[in-house]
């Protein structure tokens, strides 16, 4: 836990805050935190700043926050074939830390059927386990999730609301071009879509690509849809990392 | 499973191999062979073809190989501070799959000592782990693995033999150039050290730093060991990848 997120509620207006449970728990087992004391704070959704200690408790820690700095929302988006629920478990966390603006998770034809029947696509179970990636990596910004049980509606009509802008990628080991040498528009958007355990089939490439997809390849490697999933986001990051420091460089 | 793996005793001289066990199972009742099928072979560390389902058994397959393509060795090798346990089985056929010559396990100051007592080290272990990697990836090139227990002894002596060319890369966070515009010498091999939860100490940093490893980092967002080290890996392969696509397009 790299910053310690708030709900919006838990913020009194003159910066006070009261944690307890594993925040707390955090706050005094691990940062061993003493009253005057200052740790990085966040409020999901909201700004980063510092908390200083006012008061320790057995079970909770008092903080007044200054919240100053908005991190950037991440300039990625993410279509993601629905995987089995042990994958999922793990991959929620691990996309909110890498930073995704909107996580949309899709039917595809090698998804299962009893996918969607798991606990983990519950709003009050998956919070949790995004923002424990927001902790991690200290960003605010919740991604957006929604699920979508059909294919065919998403790409053809929801998509156009759900990202109305930037590029679309589509991961495909035939694609043409290698991920990494996709050049994103400055400042814009890129949204990727990551197909399941072996892959989209003929129709769902070409509905993609009939819909601005452009084919990218991860490589010669096939990768489990998992491991495909962190390889495509650092990717795409570390593209639009590159870009930045080559813009700084140029001013 | 993408390729069937081989060891080299199990393919005679003129090409007939049998396949029992979880092998025989993924032909028959993934792939359902019948004769005269083709799958695809490799052996380990040896060659990919095709092989020719000579006869189907209840519990084995025997399979005609010609084995005619050497895929080429990764160019990454990976230092690694030891995972916890249950971080380590998943990361084996990960790090496989992503692709390595070489995998540098050691210790650091923020490694648990207990860490080295897990039997996921034993190589009996860790072997059919990686080759689960290999036969997702569709390689043959069996990662060579070394397990160092003293972190200076590794980087003052031991590290130019494993390693004697290529770039040195250490990720950290404070690295001053984006992991994403490396640019390693043309063909050359890349050796990249991920550190523990928590990352290197400053001593560690240092030590590596004068060992000729330039700080690189992953962008602002600080990530779970096991996360970076798959996102670094595959980062490190996209550029090598850009690398290859840019000198293909001057030719």
């Amino acid at each position: 836990m790299n910053l310690i997120l708030l709900e919006a509620d838990e913020v009194a207006p003159e910066g006070l805050a009261r944690l307890c449970g594993a925040r707390a728990d955090h706050a005094l087992r691990v940062l061993r935190v003493a009253q005057g004391d200052e740790v990085r704070v966040g409020v999901i959704d909201g700004a980063v700043g510092t908390g200083r200690v006012t008061a320790v408790y057995d079970d909770g820690v008092e903080l007044r926050c200054s919240l100053t700095e908005r991190p950037e929302r991440p300039r990625v988006d993410l279509i993601l074939a629905l995987p089995r629920p042990k994958v999922l478990r793990r991959l929620w966390s691990q996309i909110a830390a890498l930073g995704v603006g909107r996580i949309i998770l899709t039917n595809a034809a090698r998804v299962e059927r009893n996918y969607f029947d798991t606990h983990l696509l519950d709003p009050a179970v998956y919070r949790s386990l995004l923002i424990e990636g927001l902790q991690q990596a200290r960003d605010t910004h919740l991604p957006k999730v929604s699920v979508h049980r059909r294919f065919r509606p998403l790409v053809e009509g929801e998509l156009h609301e759900l990202c109305p802008e930037g590029i679309r990628l589509v991961a495909d080991p035939d694609g043409r071009d290698p991920l990494g040498t996709i050049a994103p528009p400055s400042g814009g958007r890129v949204l990727v879509a990551v197909g399941p355990e072996g892959g989209w089939v003929g129709f769902e490439l070409r509905l993609l690509q009939t819909y601005g997809f452009r084919a990218v390849n991860l490589g010669p490697r096939t990768l489990r849809s998992d491991t495909a999933c962190v390889a495509v986001l650092a990717v795409v990051h570390a593209a639009l990392g590159r870009q930045e420091s080559d813009e700084a460089g140029i001013c």
